[in-house]
């Protein structure tokens, strides 16, 4: 498995376009993105647990239902959540963009993402349909750019790989930055692939996967109400279709595991004012249900994240978030190392301080990927979960997010 | 009942002090505190739920398990926590007390707080006693200023209450600051009165209490390792003693509860860099936990915090705390209204927006104290939750926070 350029449009007959069409008054910031196959794809998705969820998210469902997807319209600036006519709007944008492409309304996925409780005026997207259509092409990076927000970076990343002796390809954008928390914790990843796997098989690569990649992914700890992970797979690599368990299947998780991570690890690394990547590594857990709540729970710790902004390897407090974190431990057994480009270093031994270099320690932490690296003596089990530190600027973008 | 002034000393046979021994290296910060009752009172204390538990809990938990207490002796700038040594210097502390005051060392409670996984130093405690002991009197204050660790203002209050006709006093002190988070969210309380009630009372009083208090109460979303709120009745106002459920119970309580309301609302206001009080107040919820996991919610989630730092009346956030709480609510029911001493403004009614004046949000929403105000729609349980703002101090003091 190679990882290659093109993000959503590195697969066979896959193309994408993003566009500034007014949702946003910034007319420099995209906010109108679309991804379209060639052909109908089998899809499926996985959607936010909050109770209030968006009104695309609804719509979106009831249009997947039956496996099969074959374009995503998707805008920024404004969730269409908590409003009066939200449904109507979502419909309104899988109409609108489904006779713009000749396909049918019920195989669109719509999402959106921004401010909620504001209604969102289909106009400026009808208006610009016409535009992002003629756009469509090679180009994923403006559809990755046209879904962000507060993101700093866009993220596109797709990988090659060999199925059977054939080779697929598979990628993705996602966009996140703030109100990322499990489950899910995203807010918005598309991934689109040539290879061809069942809808009933696709969707289960999809929630397993999900599990341990987006689902352990916290910027702050607010789960969103506009979260989607979607997948398209349309099958023109030619190799046999997956239907079943076995090596055929594996192969395809292990490539979709490749992209999502990377994408959990960048939605984490570009959290709301972050400037630095935190991942915990349990190891050693009981069962994998005790490994992941720790580690959840290290990376959703306020004062942690505070600490690794300031590379202060204050490890007690990495302690304290294991023991509140509700799972079954035994704390006499626990192990705390700091790790990052600059080396390890133990801080903690059986639940105790141990003597460390401060120097060294500081040395470690200063750099822009931290592992905190948590034993805990029980089992085999082991998990992982992607953070950020919490800084100025996560209170400088959200004390006034809206105006 | 009545406010009156006095901390922990304004019930009858309660003294008081607190000195700078040398845990902390700045000498103009108070580190020991100790109070005693002239007789041996009745008490009871809860502990945080964090498996990491500070070795003083371990000593004081021990220690009145009999249902009496005499003194209290607490530092602060140092938490005696994931030491290996711990409780041989929590029960070396109680030790010196009570010599020192010529009690029983089993009648000691015990605390600190601070810094988690130093080794704690017994020498300037011991060489402090002396000190400690001579300064006792009617100092309530120096007592909660020798508690504090990040706090900015120290925190005592007392109330007068008649019980059977004979008049009765409580107070109490507590630091508060950071790591503050259900359950408990204190960090440290101290209450004394010269009411008479059992012990058996006592602890059930206390349990009931906290529940709606110092356990409604977040500052970071961080347990602490050494919480702790504890409380000794001497019975010196002469009362019949307060021996079962009635009048008098009723009485006990309600003066129980004036003080630990204030004092978390006091702990939630001057939460780490702080500079707003916020209560989110449920009403209309179906059943008493669902009022209170959704209370809980609001005030912990980072994105409402850091809006009201901003005075930005972003209730989406607010609707999309609700949502993911875990409790079962109707969105489409939930009305959401802020308040301040400026006035009270509804921002969102049935789940969806409504026009509102930015202009008047804007004024209550800079005032000092925030209510959010939410409407569940569904019944008729109502709980209240206590916290603050998300602010560039809070970052600033914990990404620091050891040196």
């Amino acid at each position: 498995m190679v990882i290659i350029e093109g993000g959503v449009t590195a697969a066979k007959g896959f193309k994408a376009s993003g566009i500034h069409c007014g949702i946003r008054k910034n007319k420099e910031k995209k906010d109108l993105a679309l991804i379209c196959s060639d052909t109908v794809a089998n899809a499926a998705a996985v959607y936010t647990k909050n109770l209030v969820k968006g009104a695309p998210l609804t719509v979106t469902k009831k249009n997947i239902a039956n496996g099969k997807a074959q374009a995503v319209i998707c805008n920024s600036g404004n969730a269409n959540t908590c409003n009066a006519n939200g449904i109507e709007i979502a419909e309104r944008m899988c109409d609108i963009t489904a006779k713009a492409l000749g396909i049918n309304a019920e195989d669109v996925i719509v999402a959106s993402t921004g401010v909620i409780g504001q209604p969102l005026d289909i106009a400026p997207i009808e208006a610009g349909m016409g535009s992002l259509v003629s756009a469509l092409g090679d180009d994923s990076c403006s559809a990755a750019e046209a879904i962000m927000t507060t993101d700093t970076r866009k993220k596109e990343i797709a990988v090659r790989f060999t199925v059977d002796g054939v080779e697929c390809t598979l990628g993705g954008i996602a966009k996140g930055s703030g109100m990322i928390h499990p489950d899910m914790a995203t807010m918005l990843v598309f991934l689109t692939t040539d290879c061809a796997i069942s809808s009933a098989m696709l969707e289960k690569a999809l929630k397993t996967d999900v599990d341990g990649t987006f689902n352990m992914t916290s910027v702050d700890g607010d789960t969103s109400t506009n979260d989607m992970v979607a997948i398209m797979a349309n099958g023109m690599a030619g190799n046999t279709e997956i239907c079943c368990e076995g090596e055929a299947l594996d192969a395809f998780m292990k490539a979709l595991n490749t992209v999502t991570v990377w994408l959990c690890r960048n939605i984490a690394g570009d959290g709301e004012g972050a400037t630095k990547l935190l991942e915990c590594r349990v190891k050693g857990g009981k069962d994998l249900a005790t490994a992941k709540v720790v580690a959840k729970s290290v990376i959703c710790s306020s004062l942690v994240k505070a600490a690794m902004f300031g590379a202060d390897a204050n490890w007690g407090r990495v302690l304290c978030a294991i023991g509140y974190s509700g799972a079954e431990v035994d704390v006499s057994k626990v192990d705390v190392s700091f790790v990052s480009e600059a080396g390890e270093i133990l801080v903690c031994k059986d639940g105790a301080g141990v003597d460390f270099s401060e120097e060294k320690a500081k040395e470690i932490l200063l750099k822009d990927e931290i592992v905190i690296d948590v034993t805990l003596g029980d089992g085999d089990a082991v998990s992982t979960a992607w953070g950020c530190d919490l800084t100025y600027d996560y209170v400088k973008i959200n004390g006034d997010y809206r105006t």
